[in-house]
This record gives structure tokens, C-alpha cells and sequence, in this order.
């Protein structure tokens, strides 16, 4: 074998981290280990494997006795996927202005799916039964794309956390009007441990009809699940994930990963700790005079407004982005694998920087 | 760790192989490893990693200086996001009327692209710029969606090699109608490993413009790239690809797994072995009476037909699919893990059935 | 009225006329005098009006008691609509390789409605149960876009008539594989003409669950209608309508020329006068040595296969087209303006080329 | 002729107007006299006929030396085929959020093109260049839907109408950021009179680089055109309106009515008279106690809040919709038939129902 070997080499320094996002982490360690044990041998792909047969029992345990999972690639397509399944051609999505879909998929939604976005400015990320009102209309319009769904983001692109009564109002709401309530949980493991509930609490239990499983920001290597808790909220999951380009060949892997996470804790315990993380830097920002912590710190991110020259000097040293550049305002994401030196030493660079 | 393990299981026999797709397979042992190694630390995500950076000159030592690749994460991903980026609203593909991406991918290039497939019937799966021919016209008429890229399968999906010259005379011929050609590279190593030629003899010495470079069926865990020859021959390849929902956040791993396969030659090891094992079972069956074999075995697939009551008694034994079940056809796929003795064990096993 | 007057001219002798397609002729003045008839006031607007609501009572007298008929603007608009109306996201229309929504609607199923076509060469334009069984199969096959319509052409491109078995055959083999059957039928008229029936023998009297019903072609000035006679074949036709971009706004004026058309006898009268001219135009060209009449004249269409000098001379004389450069084809249209003159006029200017 | 005739009737009262929309007035009678003048003979279908070469010339005298128009079938094909052949796939539409594109038509934008809207929120439908700049940025950011054009509407949705400063000032604007400029001119005759300016003074003269110019609100009895004014700002508008569905095939009798428009002053006459008549009832309502106009009255339209018991009283005598129910405020709409009587009938009754 030492003749033959690949020339793959590391490429980089495995102990710098940042502040940029949760997805710059890389894979932990047993998810990877749960990866190789899947390994050998052949398994019918597409799906039809004894790792996604046998992960539908762990989500079961998780989101109730009708969820069923379906694994695709990423967060994007786990989005698309479950909106085009649960809407007709004529359908229409309420979501909020930050929402995911709306302005980070690249029009994804409107491109791959023809989906029409009606979207709430909000003033956290949360919408409410009120907000909601305000594009909840039309049904028998024909000039206007019909309302069949809304989708709400938990935790929000901004940090913070529906709690379960909030849910259980947007989905009582959306019900009596006849539209489904579809959940973008690609942070859904930061929001239970930031409300310390299981993750049912705010979805099958208040009545969320489809869930967007994130995997990747949670510790995985690749892979996100559509679960469809209500099975009358969707058609044809299987066409639509295929023709949507989502389906994995070897998809054993995606459900191994996920058996990993969540067969026992690993995914509570590697969202905990970003949350904690983060709110450690939240305390140690606040320490800093001058800077102002934009949003209530719930999961596993960090608004801050900071002086121009100052995020320039800091970014030379931890990377992380701008969120709103002309405002000044910043994110910092914690990850699985931040640590207690990253947190501090990114508090001590902000403390010296805003002193310059 | 022993007490905070996840409960993730082996939950599958992985001495067991079959002939149904080179998909059942795993990963290849060194890919893993690659992916190991490029574990750790951050990077950025979606595609400015170092990884990903690196492969660049890998896929430029295969296909020219001009090349760059754009990992996606699957092959229908590959090969709709290739095509949109080479066509516009109102272009339309030529392609054979076994293409995969006419039968076997539910509709994502129309769905997702609005590509029009304009396909030709072939005898063994190949174009040729006479086929071609039957629709190539009509560029001017707005009635008919407009040909601007032919898209030929290496090897083809009934196991088929064209030679250098054949995608040649189809480069030039398509080239002089100013339509592009794209080749759905999905088993291109089998190809060349069939043909004993560097990859880059049937695609830039020849005048392919793009190709969907496979990986999963050469011995990754998941991920294939598109792979633009030429930088004239498309646009935006960086948003189509978000758009059509490939884009990889944690991108390095599907790069570090491309640098080990295509860095030094476990590529090539890995397709050789698999064309060998077809051959062998090729061989094999034609030793057994009554069974015919349909199409050259030029890669590593062996099509053959069957009575259905042999079919049905081995597919007891052996996990293998019909090709075309009417006919009696069936298709025995190897791959990078097949071993001797799955193969003297079918030939073995179909030999007793035929005999009842 | 003179002094301001517009500047609006004749354009055009409006005594020559072709055989290239019944869309080169104007209006019928009847049409005309509807459209007239109907101006002045107000009328809601998008289909709520008087005229609308009139026609779905001559519909009913034609299509059966549960039809519905949703005026749109054009064919390739009727056909689209119905299409997606009669579809899920993921289906697939099974069609004649000759279908007009295949070859000369420069690919608006795929583009507008993301629909899948799957087709089949046929003789003469007509599909069979045995033609259709090539496509009808694999509805649980994620990779395989669905079938769930089979749409057919009455009377063909070809200019051949299915009879009411041959329809009902079809829709007796699409149903009991639940697939729903549509009938683009922008020349039915012709078609109901030349078999000497009613419209509704040939598509509601034998199962055929949605129509295109033209009026272009048979005389109006513009505008078609999808005929829905199983209401439960579609689903929020308004909508789709709409969102096709194909719902007229001052509709009294689409639904008064059907009313014109097909309250009496218009309809019949136009098609059969442009039967009875292609009929007597092929006992005609039958009667010049060396030109071959392709297919059985059943309606307003001859096919026949000339020389390519003698086709160039010709059509300096008389407008019509190739139908296969390649082949010598040629087609020659006729209308319900096509007179007795116009007709033995071709006829004696073929006979002079072909003696040339 | 007697015995033959149809049996279509006049099934409306024409004598019966009402302030729902100038979409519920008939054909203009100059316009019908144009239509019938290009009948009879054959024409060329699909555009190739003499009344729209014509049409060219007149449009020419309109929008300048390099404009050339595309007729189609309505405003929203107008609208989603002009943004198609400016955008690339990947491409945005910056519009204000009371746009017609994004509010009245069933998602067409998104679902016939794929199309992502990036909106804006507006005072009174005009967008300016900051509140483009909110949506303008982040062209090689491949997750946002590249912004490349800024779509404006001419008379706006709420009866405003731009400047001829305003509009130049949007141009160039848009154009230093590399994106042009579509112009909605759906009513675009009632902002030409408004201003007392001719049509090129607020598009070609300022930097407009498509535009949609609206026929069937003007008089005419359906039909838009898609007028180019910067030939470099679209590709193969005549595929994209054909893969569109707004290719008609009897076109002529689309530009006949444009040159009837368009070729003295028709088109002006009808605009000056409809906002005549606004202006007139705006007059009207404000003698009215307790009514509130709540936009400039720039051209045809009147807004105003009423309590609802009034509007609900009204309503049964005059037909006008509710422009947002919530709030009471309606609409009146007047068109080019109005009359006076019709305007000062409607203040009466509305000054009777306020005092009840």
C-alpha cells in the first residue's frame, strides 16, 4: 500500500478556527468514525439501505410515530424539496424578509421550484400569527400566487429562538387558514438546547407539518433531511427529492451520520456547546465599552455593532463576516468544536482593538 | 468516550457484494483517509478552502491548463448544472435516446433547467455526428427550441467506449453548427482505462468543452464535479451551481477526496479493476450456453439476456437488475471492489440455472 | 369622424391567398360581426362577463353537461395550461414523437411548465395502446418522471383522423393505468368534419377528460379554449391559467367568437369547406403524374413529396412550406377561405412545373 | 347570409359603465375598423405580415431609430417576456413592492421564468435610486440572485406618475451598476398625457431600455408589445416570446390596432380623455365631506378611503373595487369611454351615501 498511496495531503492547520460560520467546522470525530463503519460491502442505493431503514426508528423517536426521514444533500435542497412537496404549482410561501430561502439560496426556490416567496419584514427574524396576516389572503385570487404554506426558521437567521407556545400559535393560525407550517431547522439542535427541550417541543407537538433536518452545521461531514411529520402535508416525496437533484446514491453514509447524531446525544452536546460558546462571548463582548450586542443571544450567534476600523483590525485576526456592512453590524457563529481560547482570545483582540 | 459514544452500528454484512451498480459500493479505503486528513481546524466553506484550491491544479494536470473544476454533489447535479451553464433559456440538448439524463433522471433537466432534450435513437448508446444531424437544425426558427449543445455519455450507459476520434468527429462537427459538446463523464475512468488513455484523450485533446467528472461510482463517498475545458462555453458557473442547490458548504471534503483519486492513479486502479472484473465475467458467461451477451464489453458493465425464470432464480443469489425487462435483459455492473471470486461465483451460479 | 380619423391603412391584397398554414387567413366576417356585436359598455373583466358565462352553455351542448371551457389566448397556451392543470410537478405526458407541444413549441412545456414529454414514433401522427405501452410504465420509479397523461392530436399534424374507437381505445388504456387522456385539438373541427360526427363522439362520449378546442384555425380572429369535461382531471385550472399568462383580460371578446362559432353551425361549415378543398385539391395532384400524396387526406392538410426545382418554382406562385426539406415534403394547407380557383389554380400550376 | 347566420347575440347591456377598471371598457370603434381593414387574404402568421412590419415604422416615430416592437398577447406576457430577455437565469428584478410583476400575476415572473423579485417599499409606487440601492449590491456574491434590472411602472399601480427627471435619474442609476432598465407601460398612454410630453420623452430620451407598452387599456380590444428601444439589452426575444406562449399566430390583426393607436393620436386622445375624467372626479369627491383622496391624481386613477358601509352601498351602484379592504380604501379607474355624466353620477351618489 505505501507504494500505491494517493497523494492526498493536509493542506491546511487544523487548529485555527474562527468566528465565520458553523459550517467552516469540519466533521466530528464520531460522526466520521460512524461514516467508516458503514463502509464495505454493497448496499442498495438510493436509499433502499439498512442505514436509512434504520434511521427512520431514531427519528421516530424524535418526531413522533409518523415522521419519516428523507436525506438529501444540503440545506438549500432540503428547503426546495419540502416546499415544492408541500405546495401545488400555484402555491405561494409566507416567510419572513431574512428567511434563509428568501435571500441566501441564490433564488433557488423561485428557480428549481417556481415558488413564489411572500415575505414580512420582522423585527427579530420571528414572525407571529399578526405578521403572517399581512400576506394571508387571496386564496380564491387568481391574480395572486396562493398561500399554502408558511416557513418559519428555528433558530432564526438572526440568533433567535421560537418558543414552542410562539410555534404552536404560528401553526393553530396557519392550520385554520389552511396552510401548512414547514420548519427550516439547519440550526434546529442550537434552538432545543437553547430552550432545553427536545426538539418535538416545537414541531410535532405545536403542530409543525415538515421539518428542514440540518446535519451539517450540527457536525456532520455532508447532509440534511427533509422529515415529514405529517404525512398529509406532502405528495411524492421520493420524485420530488429525485428530480430536485437531492437524491444521494449512497446515501447509506447521510443516514449514518445522522445515527450518530442522534441515536443518543451527540447532537445535543455538540449544540449545547456552540450555544454555550456563544453565550460566553456575548458576557465577554459585553464586557468591552462601546459595543453593542444587537439581538438577545439565544443559540449559537453573535450580533455585534462595532466601529469600522475596528472590524477591519479584528478581522486580520479571527475571521468572521459583516452582516450588514453599512451599519456596521458583524456576526460571530460558534461552532461544535469552538473552544474556551477561541472565545477569549476573540474577547481580549475586540477589547484591544476598540482601545486602538 | 466509551460513555458518551453514539449508539451508530455496523448494521450491514460488508462481506456481501452484488452486481446490481457500481453505487452499492463504498469508499475506497484512501478516499476516506484523504477525507480524515482533511478534517480539523476551519475552512472557509463553499468552496474557498485550500482543498479545493489545490484540486484546481490536479484537474489541470488531467484536462489542460484552461480547466477548472466545480464540485457538485451529485451526477445529475453535475450534468444539469453543466448544462444550464452552457445554454441559454431558449437552448435545447441533443443527446442519445439512452442518455441518463433523458431516462433516468425524473425530469431534473427540464424541471430544473427548462432544457429541452432533443434525443436520437442509437444502436449501442453512441452519437455520431450523423445522428446528430437528425436535429441539429432549425436554429433560426423560433418554433423549435434552439440546439446549442450536444451531450454525449463516456462510457455510455449500455457500457459503450467511443474512441478519441469518434468524440472528435463529434466536436468538430458540433462545433462547426456553434453548438458546444458536453460529455456526462459519470464512469469516465472506466473509459479510459477501457480505451489505455489519459482522460484528457477523449475530452481537451479533442475539443470537449465541459464534462460532469464522477466520482461516487470511481470509489468516493459522494461528489462529482463539473469540469469546464473551456471558459468560453460558459457563464456563472458559480451561481448556477447555488441556484441549482449544489453547492457543498464543507467543500473540502469533497475535493480532498477528488485529490485522492485523481493525484496519483487510484482513479485509474480503481477502473481498471472494475473493466477487468466485467471482462472476466464476460468471459465467464460466454461459457455458459443459451446466454447471450448484447453490447461490447468495453467497460464494466456486462449486458446480457436471459430467460426470465433464470433471472428471477439468480436474482436470488445475486442482487443484479433487469435492463429492459419485456426483453429479458439484464445488466451486471462491476466496480472498484468487485472481487474474483463474486464474479466466478455468479458465472458459477448462472451456469446451475440455466441448467434446472 | 373624418378629421380625426387614425391613419390606420389596408396593408395588404386582400385577394391572395396560399396553401401555407389556415393561419394565414383572417376572420370569418361572422367572427367578426360577434366581436361587434359584443363591444361597448362594460363587461368584468378576466372571464366574469356575460359572454363568458354564455359560452359555457353552448360548451355544455358540445362537450357534455360537466364541461367547462377556460378561453385562453393561443394554442401552445391552451395545450400548456392543460398540461399543468392535469399534472403534478413530477409527471410525464406521454405524446406522438410528431406532437406539436413536442416539435414546434419551441420547448414551452419543459420551459414554462417543467413537463417532461416522453414520446413515441408513430406511422402516421395517431398513438395506439401498444405505442403508448412503449412509455407507460414506472410510475413508482423515482428516477422516472411519471407518466400521467397521455395527450394526442386530433386531427394530427399529419392530417389523419383517429376515429371515435381508435379514441376510445386509448383513453380505455391510459385510464386503466390512471393516467388521464388530453386532446389538443386546434384543427377538431376538421376532424368532427371529416369523420361526419359531433365533436363529442371522438373525445366526451369516449373518455378523452380535457381538450384543446381551437378556434384560430377555424376562423377566429384569435383564441383558444382548454375544455375540461372530467372536472376532476384538473385542479385550479384559474390559477394555472393565470400564472401561463394566459388569461385574457377583455375575454367577452374570446368568448363571443366561439359563441359565433359554435352556437350554430360556423364551426362546421368553415371546417368542412376546408376539407372538401383539400379533397378535391389531392383528387387534383393525383391527376399529375410523378407526384406521390403521403399520407390519407382525412381533413384540411395534403402531404405529398415533389421534386425540389419543381417545389422552388411552385412557390414563387402559391405560399407553402416544406415539411422535410431532406425528404422533397411538402404541405399544403387549406382554409375556410380556400376557394374552388385557388385550389385547381395549384393544381394546374404543379402540373406546368412538373412537365417542365 | 339570413338563414346561415350565427346564432351569437348581444348579451350585454352597452350602455352600462362603471370605475372597476379600464380593462372592463370595449374596443375603441377606430380600432375595430382598423382590425376589420386587415382582413381578408392570407398574411404571413406568426409576425411576418405586413401590418407589423408597419408597425415598426410607427413605433420607430414613437421611441426612436433603433426601437423595435414585439406584440404579444397581454401586459404579464409582455412583462415576464421583456425580464426574461434581459435577465440571465441567475438574474434579479429590483421593482417596488406594489409592483404589478410581483402583486397581480399569480407568480408568472417566478414560475414562467424562474425569475427572482427583490422589492422595495414605496411611498407612492415610485422607486428612486436609494431606495434601488437596497436591493442593489452583491452581483458576485453567487447566494443572491444577481440584481440586472430595475423594473419601473409607468403610470405606477397607485395612479402616480414618474417624471421624465426621475425616470433619467433611475437610468442611469441602474446603468453605472451595470443593470437596465424595463419600463411597465401597461397605462403608459395615461402618464404621456399626464405629462403632457410624447412617450420618448420618459423612455428612450432617458435611458429606458425595454419596455411594455400597453395596448388593451387604451382601446384596444387585447394585445401588448414588447417594445426594445436598446437592441443590446435583450437576446432572442423572438424564441423567448414563443417559449413564452405569447407568440400569436394571426399577428397582424395585433398590429393593425397598434398602428390605429399609435399612428396619428388616438392613443392620446384616449389617455387625455380617461385621465380627463379622473381628474374630474377627483374634483367631485373632494366637495364630498369626510372623503379622503389619498394619492396625487397624476392620471386615471381616483383612490380614496370611505367607511365601508358607504363603499358597500356604492358598490350596488357603481362597480369599483377595494384597493385594501382593511384600511377601506377603493379604487375608481376611469377609462377611455367614461363620460361625464358617468363621473358626475358616481360623486352624487357618493355624496348621497356619505350623508346617510
Amino acid at each position: 500500500m505505501t507504494e500505491r498511496r494517493t497523494d492526498a495531503q493536509r493542506r491546511h492547520d487544523p487548529t485555527v478556527r474562527g468566528f465565520a460560520s458553523d459550517n467552516y467546522a469540519g466533521v466530528h470525530p464520531e460522526v466520521l468514525a460512524a461514516i467508516a463503519q458503514a463502509n464495505g460491502g454493497h448496499q442498495v442505493a438510493y436509499g433502499e439501505d439498512q442505514y436509512t431503514e434504520h434511521l427512520q426508528r431514531v427519528i421516530r423517536s424524535h418526531f413522533g410515530q409518523t415522521a419519516e426521514a428523507f436525506p438529501v444533500f444540503n440545506g438549500t435542497g432540503a428547503n426546495v424539496v419540502a416546499l415544492q412537496a408541500m405546495t401545488d404549482r400555484w402555491g405561494a410561501v409566507i416567510c419572513a424578509e431574512s428567511a434563509h430561502i428568501h435571500v441566501d439560496e441564490c433564488g433557488a426556490p423561485e428557480r428549481v421550484g417556481g415558488l413564489k416567496l411572500l415575505t414580512v419584514p420582522t423585527e427579530d427574524g420571528k414572525l407571529t400569527p399578526e405578521l403572517i396576516d399581512r400576506q394571508a389572503y387571496g386564496w380564491d385570487d387568481e391574480h395572486r400566487a396562493m398561500p399554502q404554506v408558511v416557513s418559519i426558521t428555528q433558530n432564526t437567521e438572526l440568533g433567535t429562538v421560537y418558543t414552542p407556545d410562539e410555534v404552536r400559535a404560528i401553526c393553530e393560525h396557519a392550520h385554520e387558514r389552511n396552510m401548512l407550517v414547514h420548519l427550516d431547522g439547519s440550526r434546529i439542535a442550537n434552538a432545543a438546547a437553547s430552550l432545553d427541550v427536545p426538539m418535538r417541543a416545537f414541531t410535532n407537538a405545536v403542530g409543525v407539518d415538515v421539518l428542514s433536518l440540518g446535519g451539517t452545521k450540527n457536525g456532520a461531514l455532508f447532509g440534511e433531511a427533509v422529515v415529514v411529520i405529517n404525512p398529509d402535508a406532502v405528495r411524492a416525496m421520493k420524485h420530488v427529492r429525485k428530480m430536485s437533484m437531492q437524491l444521494a446514491s449512497k446515501m447509506r453514509f447521510i443516514s449514518a451520520q445522522f445515527e450518530a447524531l442522534l441515536a443518543r446525544d451527540l447532537w445535543l452536546r455538540n449544540a449545547r456547546h456552540a450555544n454555550t460558546m456563544a453565550k460566553r462571548l456575548a458576557a465577554g463582548v459585553r464586557t468591552v465599552d462601546g459595543v453593542e450586542i444587537l439581538y438577545p443571544v439565544q443559540a449559537n450567534a453573535v450580533f455585534a455593532r462595532l466601529p469600522h476600523d475596528v472590524t477591519e483590525r479584528l478581522q486580520k485576526r479571527y475571521r468572521f463576516y459583516f452582516w450588514d456592512e453599512a451599519a456596521g453590524d458583524v456576526r460571530w457563529m460558534c461552532s461544535f468544536d469552538t473552544t474556551v481560547e477561541d472565545v477569549d482570545g476573540l474577547v481580549e483582540a475586540l477589547r484591544e482593538e476598540m482601545r486602538r
